[in-house]
C-alpha cells in the first residue's frame, strides 16, 4: 500500500473519474476539478460521437469491480450493418462468436461514473477553472477567468486529464526537450439524431453499428438505450462534397437524398439538427513526455488524442490507468520511478493506436472504393475464416485483446507485407480463393516466424 | 504602391527588422516591439551560434539596396577547415572559384539592421513585453508583467517576427485547424569563444569555416571581424560523451585533451566559458497556417525554426520577405490574397529546409564515420567536378542559388537515389573511380530526364 498522498485530478471526463476511483481506493486523498458544471445536473448536449467499449476499457473497469455496472449502461454491438448506395445492407460481425463491443452514451456514462467516485470517497469540484499549474511544486492555479484573480492550490500530485486541450500540458509545453505535435485532419463530424420509435424501440437493427460508407465521406450510427441513434456524419470541411458546400435546407435535403436515401424517414429533423450542431474538428496530437519528475503526470487525450475511427480513444485513455495501477503496485511510494515507467511503457502503445486510427480514416476515406484493397480484404477474411490460429485480423487484435497496441500495429504491418506481395501475383483476380494463394500466405507467414 | 498601412512587428531580431524596412520602403507605418532592451544600448552576449549569409540572405539585402552596407561587416568563408583527429587539417571548397558564405556576428548584423531600419522611418519601442494578440482586429496586448495591467495597441495588420517561442503563434495556435509540431533534437550546444591575437589577427585561417567532427559532438568556429572566432559545441545532453558527463574542470579538460587536443592553445577560457555560458536546445517547429485573414501573419523561425546544420535560419526567413514583398506587389491591397499566396508559396519550402538541416545533423552524427557514406561523397564530388552542369551538389542549390528549397530537396533525393544504386554495383569500392561508374550515373541521370 502506498502512502497517502494528497491528489489533485483536473478534468472529470471518463478518464478523470476513473482514475479517480483507482486513487481513492488506493488509499488517497482524490479531488476532481472541472471548469463544466456538474454534468448530472444539465442537459447533455451531444455532441460528441457516441463511443464504444472493447476489452482494453473493460479490463480497467473489471480490475476494480466496476465492469458489470457498465454493462448495464451498454448495448452489446457484435456487427457492422452496411448501408450501400443500392439500399441494401451488408452485415459483418466484428469478431467471433459472442465478441461484441458495447455502445454507450458518453453522457450517461460519464454521469455514473461521477456518481461512483462520489460513493468511492472522491471529491468533485465544478465550475472550478484551473488555468495554470506550477509543475515543480504540484500547485493548481484557479480563478474565474484568465486574467482574474487566481487562488493556489497545493498538492502532492497533479493528473492532468483534461483532454485534448490541456491546461496542465499546456503548462509542460513550455519546457525546453518537450516534443509536441497537433495535426487537424481535412474531414470533421456533426451530430444528428434518430429518435425512437413511438413504442420505445429502434428504427435500426439494435446491435449494430450503421454505417453508410460513401468514399469522401461517410454516415454513422450507434444505438441508445432510450431507442434512439446517435448518429454522426464524417465530412470534408471543405472541397465538393464537404461542410461548407450544405449551405440551405434544400442542398442539404437534396444531398442527403442522393447519398442516403434510406435515412429520410429515420432522422426526421435532419435540417434543424445539422443547422443547429456544431460541426466539430478531429485532431490527432502526440506529445513527450508525459510526467513531471514525481509531481505531475498527463492521462488520456490530455497526452493522446486521436481520430476517433477505430473507436479507441476512452479504451485507450482507461488502458492508461490500468498501467498507472500496475506501476504504483510494482514502485510503490517511489512515484518518480512510477510515473517514468507509466510514460515509457505506454507512449509507443498511444502512437501505435493514433496511427492505427489515423490509417483506418485514410482507409475509409480513400481506398473503400479501391478494387485492390476491396480483394486484399476478401483474401484476408477467407484465410482468418479457414486458420484463424495464424491470422487474427488486426481490428480483433486492437478490440478484442489486451496485448499492446505497438504489437498489433506491427503484426498488421508484417500481415500487410505479406498480402502486397499475394496481390502482386498473376492473375490472383481470378485465383484468390485457390489453394495455391493460401499455401503462399502459409509459406510467407512461417519465412518470417 | 499599396494603400498606406499602420503595421505593427512583433520583434526586432534579423527578420523583425529587414522586414519593418521593407514595410516602411513600401509606405507603411511601421512600429517595431521587443521584449528585451535595446541591443544597441546593452553588451551583447553571444549565447547564439554565429550566422553565415548566403545567396538566400544577400537577395532579400540587395533587392533594398542594403548589401554593400552589410557586406562590410562580414567575413567571406569559403572553405570547411576540418580538424582531423590526428591533427592534420582538410579543406573543402563550399563552391566553386568565387563563392563563398559570410560569417557574422548575430550582435552586430542585428544592431546594423535596427540602424538602417531608424534611418528609413521605422520606430522601435523596446522593452515592451507582447502577452497576445486579438488576430480579428490586429490589437497587441502589451504590458509589464503576464497577468498584470495590459495595455491595448490596436493596428492594421501585425507581423508576428517573434521567434521559435512566439507569442503571436502562440494565440493562433489556440485556433481549429491550426496543424503545430516542435520536436527537440538529442544534441545542444554551448558557445565557446578563440580570442584574436595580441596584435588582432586570427589565430586560425580566417576565410573558413572550422569543424572538429567527432561522430556524436563536434566543434565548430567561425571568425569574426575582431580578430575572434566563435566556437560552437555540439553534444548530446544526455548519454556517454555529454554535456551531462563534463561536470567539473578536470573531466573537462581531460575531455578536450582527448578529443580536441589542437584547441587547448586557442580556447584559454575553455572551463570559465564552458561553466559560465548556458547549454541551449535545438528544435525544429512547424506550422501552418501561418496568417490569418488579412490581419496577421507569422514569418521567419515564428513559423518555422529550424536546426542550425545548413547554416540557413536567417537565409530563410529572409527569403520570407524576398516573397512577401513580391506578394504585396503582385496583388496590392488585396492583403489576404498576398497574406494567402505568400504562406502557400513558403510553407513546402520552409518544410524542405527543416528536412534538409535535420537531414544534415544526421549525416554530421550519424554517418561520418560510415564507410558507404564516405565513398558516396568521394563518387559525387569526382562526377561534379567533371560534369559540373550534370551533377549541382546539393550544397550549392541550397546555398549558391535562389531557386525553391523544396526543388533542391527533390534534386537532392533524386541524386541519392541513383547513388544507392551506384553503391550496389558489385566492387563499387575497387572501381568507384572508373569510367564504369561514370557512364552508369550518367545513363540513370538520362533514364530520370
Amino acid at each position: 500500500m502506498q502512502k497517502s498522498q494528497k491528489i489533485a485530478v483536473v478534468g472529470s471526463g471518463l478518464v478523470g473519474s476513473l482514475l479517480a476511483i483507482y486513487l481513492k481506493k488506493a488509499g488517497h486523498t482524490v479531488h476532481v476539478f472541472d471548469r463544466s458544471p456538474d454534468i448530472r445536473k444539465i442537459n447533455f448536449s451531444g455532441r460528441s460521437i457516441n463511443l464504444v467499449m472493447s476489452n482494453r476499457g473493460w479490463l480497467a473497469l473489471k480490475n476494480i469491480g466496476l465492469d458489470d455496472e457498465i454493462r448495464k449502461i451498454g448495448i452489446p454491438v457484435e456487427k457492422r450493418a452496411i448501408h450501400m448506395a443500392d439500399g441494401s445492407i451488408n452485415f459483418q460481425n466484428y469478431g467471433k462468436e459472442g465478441e461484441a463491443i458495447f455502445s454507450l452514451s458518453r453522457g450517461i456514462l460519464n454521469r455514473k461514473m461521477i456518481d461512483l467516485a462520489e460513493e468511492a470517497g472522491v471529491i468533485f469540484f465544478f465550475e472550478h477553472k484551473i488555468w495554470d499549474v506550477t509543475l515543480s511544486t504540484a500547485t493548481l492555479h484557479s480563478g474565474e477567468t484568465e486574467r482574474g484573480e487566481w487562488e493556489e492550490l497545493k498538492y502532492d500530485k497533479v493528473f492532468g486529464s483534461d483532454g485534448a486541450f490541456s491546461r496542465v500540458r499546456h503548462r509542460m509545453q513550455r519546457q525546453s526537450m518537450f516534443n509536441y505535435s497537433q495535426e487537424f485532419i481535412h474531414v470533421g463530424y456533426k451530430e444528428l439524431n434518430i429518435p425512437a420509435n413511438p413504442d420505445g424501440s429502434h428504427k435500426l437493427d439494435i446491435n449494430a453499428l450503421h454505417i453508410w460508407p460513401r468514399g469522401e465521406f461517410m454516415l454513422m450510427a450507434l444505438p441508445n438505450l432510450d431507442g434512439s441513434f446517435t448518429c454522426t456524419l464524417f465530412m470534408p470541411h471543405e472541397g465538393n462534397n464537404s461542410f461548407e458546400n450544405l449551405k440551405d435546407k434544400e442542398t442539404l435535403e437534396a444531398f442527403f437524398a442522393e447519398h442516403f436515401p434510406d435515412t429520410k424517414e429515420v432522422i426526421p429533423d435532419l435540417v434543424e439538427d445539422f443547422f443547429e450542431n456544431p460541426t466539430s474538428f478531429l485532431v490527432t496530437m502526440k506529445c513527450f513526455p508525459w510526467t513531471y519528475k514525481d509531481k505531475v503526470a498527463l492521462i488520456g487525450d490530455a497526452c493522446h488524442a486521436i481520430v476517433p475511427f477505430y473507436g479507441h480513444g476512452m479504451n485507450a485513455g482507461f488502458e492508461d490507468i490500468t498501467i498507472l495501477s500496475e506501476m504504483m503496485s510494482k514502485y510503490g511510494d517511489d512515484w518518480e520511478t512510477v510515473f517514468k515507467e507509466y510514460e515509457n511503457s505506454r507512449k509507443p502503445n498511444a502512437d501505435a493506436i493514433a496511427d492505427l486510427s489515423y490509417q483506418n480514416f485514410m482507409e475509409m476515406s480513400s481506398k473503400t472504393a479501391d478494387e485492390k484493397f476491396l480483394l486484399q480484404k476478401k483474401i484476408e477474411k477467407r484465410f482468418s475464416d479457414k486458420y484463424p490460429e495464424k491470422w487474427i485480423p488486426l481490428y480483433s487484435r486492437v478490440t478484442f485483446s489486451n496485448r499492446p497496441y505497438a504489437e498489433a500495429l506491427a503484426i498488421g504491418n508484417f500481415q500487410n507485407n505479406i498480402m502486397e506481395q499475394i496481390l502482386k501475383l498473376d492473375q490472383i483476380e481470378q485465383k484468390w480463393d485457390s489453394e495455391e494463394v493460401e499455401n503462399k500466405i502459409i509459406a510467407l507467414l512461417q519465412a518470417k516466424s
